[in-house]
């Protein structure tokens, strides 16, 4: 029997259930148009993904039930699988595992809600807090389409161990696997994914759908990259990475198996009344393609700056400039996320910015078509200087100094943000903000943090991958083969306070990403006992400022947000 | 059989294991010196309590589990019992309930580790995130001593429906109950603590000794408020609120009941080489007093305070000094925590601050004996001002150039911090924090939010608390009668953007404490359309603001921290 499926890899906008549903709907108007059989949408496409405490709120949860039903009338003629937040109470009648909130997915078919599975597997770890709102289902549904079965399971149900596809395919004997997601991206990400969804499909020999969201979310990103692996482990489509992309695709399935399930195992849900449409089975998808390292970086830097932008309203940003690697690179991806006439840069001088900062950031903003607007910060510093005189008195000039200037500059971005409504970017990196190396209320201050989750070396080879892109010196060479300095005293270098930033960014990745502690940093022999115990100190010693930091995009496994939980009162030091 | 119990209600520091070893280890000295029988130390009490994602470092976990055994050596002549993070991997001898991370108590004699307890109901909203860390445990213990039983719960236990003390009491035929707690303090929070404790014990027949720990940890405050209650329902011992106690009660208990318990519900521990000391069982405690709601609230507040200074290695703290009721009540509590001779004021006026104002200020400083430094504002916002009349043209007066002085101010706050080391405490109360009625980098700039959690009536309230406690107004009283203003323009009233503060706090404990909706509110028909839309559009459109925000003091059960985790981006509005 052959199929028609539609992976409906969207866009969604967390709350915006007006939003959510438009964009459901044109989907299944065109499955109907087109004789989709099965349409696959991802895992709480009606609420997007995440809500967080917005899952508390009550009417939150019943208008979530009542676009659900909307979308039910609409399904007229195809099967559609789809991710809601579901509420059971003592009354409830389809799968009451019961009462409370479960993460959901819906099968709908000839305009009723057919089934509900309840998500069995709640993540609650690194960004996830799931348990927090949801109860974990128990039953394991299959659905029976005259005889063609599959095992329907959402996101951390195929991650786990003890998976229940496992029990699908074993017991309910399924031909294929849908699985919804909201997955959200980091480095090798999709590596772990395709090396999965091989093992699973091998191993139960069944197809897999594995459908995930695309967009930010408060700087998580969702990067698609949705897929299809036959039964032998062989991926046969792979979706666009970063961007909506809804596939089409057309399996031939056989049916008639002679086993029979357990239903002791699992729930069969028979869709007897469905009549699939005729399909021819040529390939009507491209071959799976995806993006090298830095290029996928890069664009889910592009998507995450977007939609944080876009979702919360602004139409401009506006950053500080200051001629160094880290501002000119937000504005590259400031500029490839919202275009060069949204972009608005300032170059704030002092009296230790080099002549060649403003050369490079001139010639940056021209490269970049961007605006740039100079604003020394000289006289306001001066007043500051003066006014603290009879307090400073003859106290030599030390960090109070270098944050008045850089606390001058986030005051300036602020105004000009509230002045006309422009959303401040920040531009530190991530060496910078683990180690404190960034003035709180200074160049910490602003709306979003572009690069919060990008180490140094890495905005390097970003830079090099955009140069490469646009096959000139878009980011001026000068900008990256100059020694960084924050130009806040005389004859200032990054060195002068942290390690060269290549041994800076393994220890950094070692102490964060992996969880070393110092004792396992050392026994690697690899670095120098003062050099690791400082930059240890200075992550543990700057909890503080990054609790006040603004809301940056993830892009490793662990981000400096709501993927490290870290106390700011510690006595835990250097063990 | 007469048993002589120390409850150790006992401040401890997250991480800090030496501190935390040495503070048990003179309790236990104590202990054998007056012939303790049960010692109780609280949850967690060897790592503190929450650690968050230090629990995530291998060596942190190994680092307590060293300390649990050098406790355990010390436990010479009492029974032990206390809280800390159990690690079981696959060769682990007690109680394994399968490999991984338990919240859990040790009960130990003769200088073994006689049973380990993990912690079954693990709690996982508001503040807590305990099933991020920690599996479920799964066996229900009871430990016998001689015929005298009791059972062993933790925290959260005694809280949830079918607590495993019933099973204890009716399968364990237990005695007493131990409950070893982390609870955190808030508003009433003592009531639900007496009212559940009243119903276990008389429905259970059993005594229950509840401990909790004291002290606070980045603004949750744990109360202490440790308590006996009889196998009547009846409370005969109630521990200190917000200090460390150390509790001695004897108690007599008849030995030899004839009812065997059932193995398959509980593990049953015997401790049968155990020696109770002679006691007489005069009474030795006094009898249980507890605070009114104020002096509750402001005692809260002062731990709060002084133990994020002490904790953190703050020594001074400093604070801008408005005349306005907020900044006075933050200035007496931060004087109330650390002594007036550590507490530093700053006066920053500018060409809208009032006469009155200043003398205010003056008054409250002479009144609480502390240094205030006057540092006009005027010249550095005319500089700042002439700066941006190229880019700000004719444009009128708006929130931006309120937000160049509240920001102003924050700059040279934070510059004395950083030139004498001193902590910022920032001065804003809830329903500002709430409404994103406060200058993010401006007077949200501090380490330390005093007020974060209490609303502008409530700090009302505690003004006139703190009087009447002094005799006298301490807070003088033109302070308390004048009308809020911000003093960034000219005539501004609170009252120009905000509804009065009565009614502004009633919308919002009803939307944010009680989850209550636009609709919910509206039933009511006890407030304007408007001014409720109004509000509730606030709340949601300053989410951004409160991400930045620093860290506070939580006294409701609603905290606009960890408890309140909200999405910056959301399209759910005004529902």
């Amino acid at each position: 029997m052959k199929l028609k499926f539609k992976l409906a890899q969207i866009n969604l906008f967390v709350g915006n259930f007006e939003y959510n549903l438009n964009k459901i709907n044109g989907i299944l108007k065109k499955a109907d148009q087109d004789k989709t059989d099965i349409v696959i949408f991802p895992e709480m496409a009606i609420t997007g993904y995440p809500p967080d405490d917005l899952l508390y709120k009550k009417r939150f949860i019943e208008n979530n039930l009542d676009i659900l039903k909307k979308i039910s009338t609409h399904c007229t003629k195809c099967i559609c699988i789809i991710g809601f937040v579901n509420f059971v109470d003592r009354g409830s009648k389809i799968n009451n595992e019961g009462s409370g909130l479960y993460n959901s997915a819906a099968v709908i078919a000839n305009k009723k809600i057919q089934y509900i599975y309840n998500k069995i597997n709640l993540p609650n770890y690194n960004i996830f807090d799931e348990k927090r709102y949801f109860k974990p289902g128990k039953r394991i549904p299959v659905i029976d389409i005259k005889g063609i079965r599959f095992g329907l399971g959402i996101c951390e149900d195929i991650w786990v161990d003890n998976s229940p596809v496992y029990d699908q395919a074993e017991h309910g004997r399924t031909d294929f696997i849908i699985n919804i997601n909201a997955s959200p991206y980091y480095i090798n990400k999709r590596k772990e994914r395709t090396s999965l969804l091989n093992k699973i499909s091998s191993k139960t020999n069944n197809y897999i759908f594995y459908l995930n969201v695309v967009g930010a979310q408060d700087g998580i990103v969702f990067d698609g990259n949705s897929m299809v692996f036959n039964n032998k482990g062989e991926m046969i489509l792979g979706a666009a990475q970063f961007k909506e992309d809804i596939i089409d695709i057309v399996l031939d399935f056989k049916a008639g198996k002679t086993f029979k399930s357990d239903p002791k195992k699992i729930d069969l849900i028979k869709i007897s009344n469905f009549i699939p449409s005729q399909h021819s089975s040529e390939k009507n998808f491209d071959d799976p393609f995806f993006l090298p390292e830095k290029e996928e970086v890069y664009n889910a830097l592009i998507l995450g700056t977007k939609d944080y932008i876009i979702k919360n309203n602004f139409k401009k940003v506006i950053l500080g400039l200051s001629g160094g690697i880290d501002s000119a690179m937000t504005a590259a991806i400031a500029v490839d996320a919202i275009g060069q006439s949204n972009v608005i840069s300032l170059f704030m001088p002092s009296r230790y910015s080099s002549e060649s900062s403003f050369r490079d950031a001139q010639k940056l903003s021209k490269n970049l078509k961007i605006e740039l607007i100079s604003l020394p910060i000289e006289k306001i510093y001066d007043t500051y200087l003066k006014e603290f005189k009879p307090f400073f008195k003859d106290k030599a000039f030390d960090s109070t100094e270098e944050n008045i200037q850089a606390r001058i500059r986030g005051n300036m971005l602020m105004a000009f943000s509230n002045k006309f409504g422009y959303l401040v970017l920040t531009t530190g990196n991530k060496s910078e903000m683990s180690t404190g190396y960034a003035t709180l209320y200074g160049d910490m201050a602003g709306g979003y943090a572009v690069l919060k989750d990008v180490y140094k070396t890495l905005v390097y080879d970003l830079a090099r991958y955009r140069n490469a892109k646009a096959g000139y010196d878009l980011i001026p060479d000068s900008i990256i083969s100059k020694a960084p300095s924050a130009e806040l005293k005389e004859d200032q270098k990054d060195t002068d306070s942290l390690p060269p930033y290549d041994t800076l960014d393994q220890i950094l990745i070692l102490y964060i990403e992996e969880h070393c502690s110092y004792k396992d940093i050392m026994a690697l022999k690899r670095f120098n006992k003062n050099i690791v115990s400082k930059v240890i100190n200075l992550v543990d010693k700057s909890e503080y400022k990054r609790r006040q930091s603004p809301p940056g995009i993830k892009i490793t496994k662990c981000s400096l947000g709501r993927d490290r939980r870290m106390p700011i009162t510690s006595g835990y030091i250097l063990k």
